[in-house]
């Protein structure tokens, strides 16, 4: 069996080289992009939620937070159930980029699946989503040091 | 039409922890590993020819090649062909774990698809493989400034 691990990073890469030309902000480079999406539908989640919504190590969100802090997209405050949990929201600038990247991330969507028929799209996106919860069964089994 | 690319890209991320987990070589993150990659199957590549390769920014592979080259991962020699073009080649220390990361990402690949039969392997491969292609019209037909 060949892997198709290869092509679905051509895919995310290009992606994210799309949405960088596109977008036209340097300081918003493609890793930032999730989390402009999981940090706008989901404000006040902890960092380590954040993690598992994304996907990445503890140890990248916390960095990426602390860039996206810097330059004016988050701010912390608090949680209501757990004083001692910080949750992280998005400030007026990031919910301002968030339309454009929404947008953008779109457009890539429908181009790059504008010539699969409904159904190969349906079958495609069938397969994908088992092996997304495949691989959500290794990131809840692992323990991060 | 909803939209593939959360999904394709947390697979791609979760294969990047998979990865990181496995090796445990601190200095290699996740994104280095398709340099590993791409360097050690194609030694002589120009910088240019590096970023098609992997589909990413030229800024990206130049801030990443300085990277590897700090940490002794590459080395950089002018081209048989034209010697004002400086090719990318591996180092022994890249060499040296270019065989644990094959075998790592081997093991996801095969981990991932296990529970799928052989025809929803190939369907699945195969749709794949048109996304790629369409993915590469955009990265072919765009001009860097």
């Amino acid at each position: 069996m060949s892997t198709i691990m290869r092509k679905v990073n051509v895919l995310s890469r290009s992606e994210g080289v799309y949405r960088t030309d596109k977008l036209g902000i340097p300081e918003l480079k493609n890793c930032h992009h999730s989390y402009v999406f999981a940090i706008c539908n989901n404000p006040g989640l902890s960092q380590d939620d954040l993690a598992k919504h994304i996907s990445v190590n503890k140890s990248n969100v916390a960095r990426t937070l602390l860039y996206l802090e810097e330059k004016g997209y988050i701010t912390r405050k608090s949680g209501e159930k757990d004083r001692r949990i910080n949750g992280v929201f998005p400030t007026a600038k990031m919910l301002s980029v968030y339309p454009k990247i929404k947008e953008i991330t779109m457009e890539w969507n429908r181009f790059l699946a504008e010539d699969l028929t409904k159904e190969e799209f349906e079958q495609f996106q069938s397969i994908l989503e088992r092996l997304t919860k495949k691989a959500a069964v290794y990131m809840e089994g692992r323990e991060e040091k």
